[in-house]
């Protein structure tokens, strides 16, 4: 976090002069112009463009335009760029692709202007100007920047293309053209909750992977029995099989949750242009660039029912925050577990053995810690976090549009790429090398006095305590003083206090 | 706030004295205990009961036994008794009725023993015991407390009805007879979502109510224009009736949202007893305690595909807790818009009038304040504290059980009821009263000069800009500017920039 | 939460009639008007009040009046009334005792009706109306509600005393003598502040208590040595008694904290009447009724220097809540230290015993749960839950007042009650009665391969990490291992290796 | 987030293959080791080095080693290098230094070790290593990778300046050398706390810029008057200087709070090595090591009272997290009121002009839109969703440590960037350029019906009710109504509802 506030020293516009003389002196380029640094120096280096502002240099070999231009110098907050997120890029090529095939069939640009315009997202969408979007992902204006970031980019390189003069925005304008029959307030939400379909896929996959692991693993244990514990004190008796294919559950779980999200995700309000009434665009503009997007994007788009509600309404984003909360849960609880399980390696449970993968002290020497799910807990309380800031974002929205879908939407794409990243390290560095502990587990098992409870019907529940008070009192096995006090015969014990016995007592074998 | 940590003094068992005497004499009775002052301080007004514990005395006149007396005294934090989750006490009774069912087909309990169970059930189901819940709701014991509450209660009046003295627990137990085939890790879950499924229905009673004022609201305000705005800035015109169906078609959104939480709550861990392994339960225990449920409930419950995983879990509460921090949102969205539409009245923007309900202030004469948005306000700030506590309570959970359990219900149960209060005042005191302002808002609509928007189209965005920025300087309509510059004709002057136009403009009837 | 949406069915303004004639007539009284029913439905239990909105009537033996009336009927929300917060109206009592005082010294009021509001506050401060606030605690309106219940209540209470009529408001009035010179923006504030402190109180009084309780502890285990852990794996040896010291050692760091919020909460806006500007007030008010305060209340009350800022600044709630949360955090961890330790019997750490509260199970027979640190666990979580609705209530203010003044006092005053009662019956029934398993302690301490971290200076870190790795692999002690290979001498190695040795290691005997 | 989980391609050692043959397949380098890239890939261009896991590659040209080559690849899960906190390699820096001469004195290491690290850890704090922390911020291991890596930096540093080979840690190891009488334990938490203090000294001047800039509007808006408002509605009449100036006041209480845990950060637990009891530390070296680095840091470091406790302790991370969130909350409803405040141009409250920054919108010609503040908004939902990230990793810590410390100090440094962006921002780009719409202001003041409320002393609460009412009615002016009513005579009235007077009404001149 080193940069800095942006300068407006190549601001050229009398009329919107620096307003902290001293400030903008001691200032040094924000992040994005600092890429264009040379350009910006040098008089041949730049260009001049127009806006409603006035004029203003952009670095000349830069496809971004004004708009994109004073953004950079206003939002140095968080030093991330919007190149950061090329799921975002992504989305917005083929939605604008989309909307220029369906002004070209309405008749609203020329075949040329389509031509061009469709190349230039075809090259975007293949990711060949990622590091054309400088703008903070804090950025104000509801998205404006970005949207204009995307209509001066393709514009630029449309007029590339076609031959002509980046800057001069004829035959194709960022705004008359590239964004015709288009507003940020359609086109923003739009292209976010396509880029967060995009980045929920290797979600979903990696949660996937990962509960497969934890089958697999439930498998190769699923005769191997342990003590289960309720409330860190022991409880009865059930396999390793059991513990991780319980964790395989939630997880699959997880998985079909996600993938719901996908559907609601697809509903969009495009075509509602500003405020969702449509103005500036064809009646049929609406319907049609659905069915253009769905064929650009292989994925089935829907008009969202109520445009203007669609507008402003977060909900759906709020919801995918919610059920990536969900899973973080899960996996919070997951690494609790399996650090819980291999604590040790002679003072604690020890119950399972986990992948070294690093030493663990600077000064204890030969110590081994759970890093790995260590790294999951973290990267889980992450989320969290994102959870409190898209809620907050959420809420905070007033009337007709909702101007903190830009953090909301970098949060979100942020968390997944996070979760992802963790899930994948703890199902490859963690999980799939997980060994348990068979012999200790099968003896914990059978001395613990708690399966005095599989004698509740023999005893009741009071006979039971007496016997189980006894065992631990005593330090002897509840056999042993069963055996002693006779009230249960020998054959009855071995069978009722066998733990393999006791994990699949009566559920059926159907797990 | 003003009870007290529990004293020990009713308790006679030396070997677990208090541990603190000075404390313990300065204390006073918990909530709990204080209803029955009179009873625990006579001689003749108390029963001595027993438990692994030792012996402990009981008020006499109480339905419930040893175990809750102790979790009275052990949990004295919040002053709130499960008494005030009616909810959790039905569905508590209706699964116990379920269990004898299913016991009793099983041959596990006499027919006298199902009777009696029985009867005394449905008494609990009425709320005839609805003040026998004593223990805080922030218990320890992963609702073990609760459960045996509920045995005890179920115990002592089973025995009455039966002509038995209480606290004698022959022939019916709490342990052996109510509490048979079950565990408070399979019983506790089971009922803690029933209670939730009870509660949730008002919850999208008032939502659905409230989402058809808006609704008819927007009706009546369908014809009446105003002007939308984006980040708090003059955007394009739209009709009261769009701003206020917006309200409602999120609403209903949530309304879906929450009924689709009611078939997952009605999967249950019931059978699987303790960590979910179904040890003690007759191997046709569990499907048939689900239909005897779904019998006695009149809903369609359903088994667990994985018991043990279903017994930790509490993904279904994260969920929950997800989708009424959702509805949370919508409602301070609307909340706040109210207001801010309603601010005035002579500074504000006074587009809407709502009803006053109470003088707003002790010193400014005449003064009306927006009490109830602002209650619906606080009552959501209230939901995202519930959501943060069920999250921390979901996470941390270990191993075969989630002790957290109870504050995680009680916190939901809360949520719900605030939230349906909140719908309900918000609805009744305000949006069935509010009245638009429909000459102000056509006569902003009309001279905006954002309404320029409609003419990119034939002057291009830089055109339209010129006129937009001229009338605003100038203080003059767009219209009348566009007419003097005369590059568009007056009748498609007339059309374009007619408010009401452009509402509906290019949308289509459909909405 | 089982009560209902206010009726307005004691409402005879026919200016304001039920707007939803359906859900008026389902509906039921609200809570705190279910005290007065039966006074509501006869004729001669009411009296009429009049405020600027109607008539309305009033049952005739409460001291509230028409305000607090329509109060009741629109925020029936939480169920939970301001009586529940006893502090609130002990600050009410003494700041409106202050403000009479200063009144009558200014000549803004005559001897009688000092006399008379002097008295009904001393009364009201000794408790004798706590049950005359019926108002939700989340009521809109920024505390106007509980203001005025306030002023018509020590009106009322007043009139009585001096042989008038309740109701008559002559010559005692709630708008113009109680509360002269005075708003509920600077009033509310005030007395929330008071009761905070208050409130405040018993928090640090706990806090300590459990403080020395672990500091007991500590002392007494100050020579049983036992290994300590990092990461939940094996690290070096320390003694219980400074495991249980640190825990001291944070509550006594938090005590200070929270102690030092005194000063800051005895800041007050008070004479700053509406929005801070001392309008209505005589320009001596506002000093002289900070000196009048200070006598009465016993605390050093003084003016803030921006009254403007102070009315809407919520900053020392945030704080509040905050240094709430660090405390919170420290009762989290520490309680789950104690379950981590406590767990066991058999298989787990084992390392403590707590004193066993209740029965654990409901079918497992013998179990004993830590249900004492669970119940703080959940308590803890509450605050988490207080802290996001403190922070979205404190965001939400807007221009020259927070309206969520309400919602964040009532969640402090809820909060502070939770941690003061969680820590009693945390150091009544558990700390005080915990064991350390002292043999355990030892003997893992001393077959610990970690201890090989004192041989770094002798055989350097990796030289230590053969002879750790050794000991592990064959299970023998680091000793035996390092006497074998002979680069250490004898001597040395007792010396060095001696636990006890280790945890006071090179830190001095000062602690 | 483009980046991917590590392979294992560089990891030569047989006992730890990689476990997931398809995923490893698949991966790709992850971001630290890109840099590295084609080092890695030539023979020529790694160095073996070992630890206790085995032999593996590192690339030749870098200072790193074995450790943080395998902590690469363990922890690509956030994408974001240790490298972006320049802060803390600087701490960390000092700290290496300041122990090395600590241990010179001590004889613990050589005259010519000293010179060697001093000189490397010199330049490391002069920022000429800041590319070689290419470890995870997401790290597990409690920062025992970053502790670690900065050994192994300097060592390899160290080394090269005396003329020695990088990877032969004689006579400089990493271990027994640079970290020597330290641990992760005491060393980590120390640089972490010096870190947030280099990082927090940017926050609190940029808070104290914008408390300035706020005060220096107020002055120029002095005598200014305008309606304040309470709760959305108009209350009574103030100054803009009064409003900005309370905007200055709270900041200022954030620059007293955030200086004040300077101190607090500076008390380290250094000198404590593993969990705190000083093991392989001299009984001197505490002391000692604390005055060298007050020395080296320029700060004023003490030692931790009680060291156990320091080590695992957060309460510290959780009271700067806090104090953050408290300005994070002021500036967002400081950002809120100039959002509301300058909404329009025409169909808002347009009371201030706040300076134009980019086009708002692509479609709407000449919206401009509050990008600013909403900047602001988004960077304070941001600090929300840190708390909470640094509230949960504060109360999941166990035992003797946190492990959760490096996702706190991320979130803590990140935060506090981007707090001082927003702020710098803020007040460059937006308040600097703020101008009160006087005429505006001083018109709505004057035709308020609420200056009624200066006539509660002459007529009563109810009688200035009934002038206001009937202002507000009548649409006149409540001097005019008051004319004609005849009950306060014109002298009064011209006094008493001179807006200006009321604004200062009684306070004092001192404001």
């Amino acid at each position: 976090m080193t940069h800095q506030i942006a300068t407006q020293n190549t601001d050229i516009d009398v009329a919107d002069k620096p307003l902290d003389a001293a400030s903008a002196a001691s200032a040094k380029p924000a992040s994005g112009a600092e890429a264009t640094g040379t350009a910006a120096s040098g008089t041949a280096a730049v260009r001049i463009e127009h806006d409603s502002l006035g004029a203003k240099q952009v670095p000349a070999d830069v496809y971004w335009g004004v708009h994109t231009q004073r953004a950079i110098e206003n939002f140095a907050v968080s030093g991330i760029p919007v190149s950061s997120h090329p799921e975002l890029i992504r989305a917005y090529a083929l939605i604008k692709q989309a909307c220029a095939r369906a002004n070209a069939e309405l008749g609203g640009i020329t075949a040329e202007q389509l031509e061009l315009i469709d190349q230039a997202c075809s090259e975007m969408y293949a990711g060949d100007f990622d590091d054309q979007f400088p703008v903070d992902v804090l950025q104000g204006g509801a998205g404006t920047s970005t949207n204009m970031n995307v209509n001066e980019v393709i514009a630029n390189r449309a007029l590339e293309i076609g031959g002509y003069q980046r800057g001069t925005y004829t035959p194709v304008h960022p705004n008359d053209t590239v964004n015709k029959s288009q507003s940020t307030n359609d086109t923003y939400p739009a292209a976010c909750r396509l880029a967060l379909v995009f980045a929920l896929r290797p979600v979903i996959r990696s949660a996937r992977a990962l509960a497969l692991s934890f089958q697999r693993l439930a498998r190769r244990s699923s005769t191997m029995v342990k003590l289960g514990r309720t409330q860190l004190q022991d409880a009865v008796p059930m396999t390793f099989g059991q513990e991780f294919g319980a964790f395989g559950t939630v997880l699959d779980d997880d998985v079909a949750k996600l993938a719901s999200q996908i559907d609601s995700l697809c509903v969009l309000n495009l075509g509602g242009t500003a405020i969702g009434t449509g103005i500036c665009a064809d009646a049929r503009f609406r319907s049609l660039v659905v069915s253009k997007l769905s064929y650009v994007s292989g994925l089935t788009i829907r008009e969202a029912n109520d445009p203007i509600a669609a507008t402003s309404d977060m909900g759906d984003f709020v919801d995918l925050s919610s059920q990536l909360k969900r899973l973080a849960v899960h996996l919070g609880k997951i690494a609790n577990d399996i650090r819980l399980l291999a604590s040790g390696p002679q003072a604690g449970l020890a119950e399972i053995h986990i992948p070294a993968r690093q030493a663990g002290s600077s000064i204890m020497p030969g110590k081994v810690n759970p890093v790995i799910p260590e790294c999951v807990n973290q990267s889980v309380f992450t989320i969290f976090g994102m959870d409190a800031t898209v809620t907050a974002a959420a809420e905070g929205g007033q009337l007709q549009l909702n101007a903190f879908e830009p953090v909301t939407v970098h949060m979100l794409l942020t968390g997944m790429g996070v979760l992802a990243h963790a899930m994948d390290t703890l199902r490859v560095n963690c999980v799939d090398g997980i060994k348990p502990n068979e012999r200790l587990g099968r003896e914990r098992a059978e001395r613990s006095a708690s399966i005095a409870t599989s004698l509740n019907g023999y005893l009741g529940y009071e006979g039971a305590c007496h016997l189980a008070k006894r065992a631990l009192r005593e330090g002897r096995t509840v056999k042993d003083v069963a055996l002693e006090e006779g009230n249960v015969r020998a054959e009855v014990l071995d069978d009722v206090l066998d733990p393999m016995n006791l994990t699949r007592a009566h559920i059926g074998g159907g797990r």
